[in-house]
This record gives structure tokens, sequence and C-alpha cells, in this order.
């Protein structure tokens, strides 16, 4: 167990992560480091940091630091944490994207104290409010460059999220930025997209959200998240999502097409192809 | 309470329902029509229906009729049901459609005795095994051309989904077949090629779908509903699902243009007016 552990960020991700750590018994104390004194005070109030202190007087007494803030945040952060730390502290990350932030650490004398991390878990919901006791479970969490730190850090990180419930995977940051794009990046333009094309619709007719019903409910719903936490993520894994993006329009345009040329069997094809999801979601 | 119900179809939607009829005491003995015996023995080891017929001998016995099967095979159904009917019996259908039925049907001699009706409730899966209790509740009812049904079938109808625990809302068939497309029929077709996108990429890259985690599966979760129910209903409503479709696509290409140009300010935009719909969801 640790003495203190210090969070970075007191959001969804970081809120969620300390009360975890709390309850399996990794940490007797947590410290929070927050941008505003508002999140700061409600993360108190909620139970989910013992204390909130500035970033370098928090790093400095704490074993174990976990950043979660928006991804464009975290590598000058990431930077001013390492620069602060010693040989025995752990810091991990939990952003969306690793490609960029994993090659802008890649020199740091301290790269070796530091494990990249990104436990796939979350909700469309931002900031302490939104940290809720057993996230994690089930999800897989990816770990990115292994072999850049060092062996006791690693265990120790994948310790925490075993005991969370999470299966570990390892990729390097290039495939889990591929992957992300797909399984998750993807998941969120299409919801923000959706959302715009019904509120443009809106506009027109009124009474048209009486009817929205769980289907609408269920693929619209991350259109919810939060921007600050997710334009960042879309802007540093811009290739992919754009790759997926594209392939997603052109999906779509075989709908259109065999809409617009009433070609039943070609519309009945392309459902029966995305029925074969089913083997993948549980 | 009625004597005899007769479902036609034994699935999802009809299913539940008989279940429904049953558990709040709106049926005695609920017969089943459906187009195979499979269907009909699962349904009735289920519990679902208490006997199977063909349709004619099931029309003939029952005072209220409700079809819900695919809405290519409801208008010949139909027609063929108010054939059967006097002057006592009630029928209504739970089509995703209402336009081209309504229409078909505008001149039948039974017309009064026929509710339009679309409950607004459904899951991604087919068949008697999908059926469940406690279904409808909390959602919205439309129903079509009340004007043109009898106002003792009409509030017969009304009375039983009312005990459901369904929100009535009355529409004209095509105001409800543009709202359908809306907030039901586009979020059907965005996750079916959200599938299709997602098991493209998988044939180049094997370990993808460890990763998928809850905002995929939630997006994507409809692309495991069935074809031969949902072609027909994009048939029907085409024109309606193409409009929406082709916003649905240019507001896609605005992120896309975001993240070719880089242009966070905009990325931000497009999302957090996609955040507008906050107030709308639940």
């Amino acid at each position: 167990m640790f003495e203190k552990v210090t969070i970075v960020g007191v959001g969804l991700i970081s809120g969620s992560f300390a009360l975890a750590l709390k309850d399996k018994g990794f940490a007797k104390k947590i410290i929070g480091v927050s941008r505003t004194e508002a999140s700061a005070q409600k993360a108190k109030e909620l139970g989910i940091i013992d204390a909130a202190l500035p970033l370098e007087e928090a790093v400095k007494q704490s074993d174990f630091i976990y950043v979660a803030i928006p991804v464009d945040a975290t590598i000058p952060v990431m930077k001013q944490v390492m620069d602060l730390m010693n040989e025995k502290q752990i810091v991990a990350d939990a952003g969306s994207t690793k490609m960029v932030l994993c090659e802008s650490l890649s020199n740091h004398p301290m790269r070796k104290r530091f494990v990249a991390t990104h436990p796939m878990w979350g909700t469309e919901y931002s900031g302490p409010e939104a940290a809720v006791r057993e996230a994690f479970s089930g999800r897989s969490c990816v770990i990115c460059e292994k072999e850049k730190s060092d062996v006791e850090a690693v265990n120790m990180v994948e310790n925490i999220y075993r005991t969370l419930g999470m299966n570990i995977t390892y990729m390097n940051p290039e495939n889990h930025d591929i992957h992300a794009a797909y399984v998750s990046h993807i998941s969120h333009i299409t919801s923000f997209a959706l959302a715009n094309t019904v509120l443009e619709k809106e506009k027109e007719e009124d009474a048209i959200f009486e009817l929205a019903g769980g289907g609408f409910e269920s693929t619209v719903r991350l259109a919810k998240s939060n921007p600050t936490m997710w334009a960042p993520i879309f802007m540093q894994n811009r290739e992919n999502v754009l790759d997926v993006l594209n392939e997603h329009i052109s999906q779509l345009r075989k709908f259109k097409a065999s809409l617009e040329k009433e070609n039943l069997p070609y519309l009945i094809e392309l459902m029966e192809n995305a029925n074969k999801i089913k083997r993948i979601l549980k």
C-alpha cells in the first residue's frame, strides 16, 4: 500500500481510479491536483481526494502519480511531473492517445519510471461528480512500450489494473492509436454527428423528440461527451481518425446507394454483413 | 378483459405485447399466428401464446388482433385480417412505418376497426426468445389517423398502451414517418454502417476487438438488428431516410473538414453544438 498517491486531474477517470485505489487498499491518502479550486473542493466533498495541493508539492510527497487530464495537457504536465520525480516514484497516464505522448517522453531521463496506459473505460460524463465506484471492471487496459518502463513499475501498475478487474493488453503506441480510432474515437464522432443531424432537423420540427426512444438514446449518448477532453484526442489521432471516418462515410454511401436504387437485396446484404458484429460484441 | 386475443407474428414486439396483455389482465387466452412451426412452438414453450392457429381461424375467434410483423408483410396480412373481421372486433398494428400502410387501408370497409399504432420500444434482438416482460414502459406510442378509427376502438387500444406505461402521441402518418426517420431509422443505419466500417478494418488487423469498450458497444449495438425487419422499414420510408442520411453524411463531412484543416475551434464548435442533445436525452 502506498502512503500517498497523487491524481492529476480530479475528473471521471482519475476520480474513479482514486476511489478504486482506496476501496482496494492501494492508497492511504489521495492528493488531488486540479486546475480549478471548485473541482478540488467538489472532489474533497465527494471523498475522492483527501487533500488538494499544487502539482509540485503533490508530486514531491507521493509514491505514485496518476495523470488523467485532456491529452493535449498531458504532454507538458507529464514532463513537469517527471522533472520532479526521483528513481523510486512511479507515474502513469490514462490517455486515449499514446503515440504523441510516448514520442515526446522517449528521451526523458525518468522515462523508465513512467508507465503508458489506457484503461478503456469511460462514460459520457465528466468532472468529479462523474467519478463512480466499481469502474474499469471487465474492460481492457492497454499498456504501451512496456519494455521502456522498469519491470517493477509495470508490475505495480498492472497489479492495480488487474485488481480493478481489467484485462491487460500490450501494444506499441502506433497500433494502440489505430485501434482506438476504430473502437472508440469513431463511435464518438458518429454520435456527435448524429446529434447535430437531429438538432438541425429540430429547427424545423418541434415535437420530434417526444419520440426519441432507446435506439436513438444509445447511439447518440456519446454526443454528451466533453469537447475539452475529446477534441484533443481527435486532433492527436487525426490521421487514424480520418482513415476510419472516410471508411465510415463510404459505408454510409453504400446504404444511400441501396436506397436510391431501391436495391433491396443489396440493402439486406449490407445489413447481414453488419450482423457479423454479433461475434465480437458480447 | 378479452376472451381471446390473436397476435400475428410471435417475435420481439408481439411476444412482449402478449406477455404484457396477460400480466395486466387484458387477455384470457392468446392465440399466435406464425409463419413457422418452430417459432410457434417456441412461443408456446415460453408461455407467450396458449395456442397456435392459422390466420383465418385465429382471427375469427378473437376479440382483438395485434399485428407485429415486418412492415412489407403487414400490408397484405392486414387486408386479409380486415376482410375476415366483423364490426365488433378490433385490430391494431405495431409497425415502424405508417404512411404506406395507412394509405393502402384507407378505403377498406373495416378501416374504422383498425387502429394504426407504433409503440416506440424495441431491442436489437428478434424472435420469440427476444420477448420480455415489462417492455414498452416509459416510451412513446404514436397513434396515426385516430379520427379514422372508431372512438371505442381507439380508447381500448390507448387503455392498453397506457396501462403498459406508454405515453400516447398523435400524428398523421406523414409526420410519423419523418420523425421515425430521425429518432430511430437513422440510428440503425449509422450502427449498421459503423459495424461494417470496423469489420472492414478487421480484415487487416486481428486483435482490434479485444479493445472494444462501452462506447463502441452502445453505438454499434443496433447493428445486431434483424435485416428482415429493418430492410422493409428503410425501403418504405426511403425518402425520409435518404433526407436524414444526406444530412448525417454532411455533418460527418464537417468533422472531417475540421480534422483535415486541423481547425480545433471549428471541431470544438461542432462538438459543443452536439452537446445540446443533453436537453433532449434524459
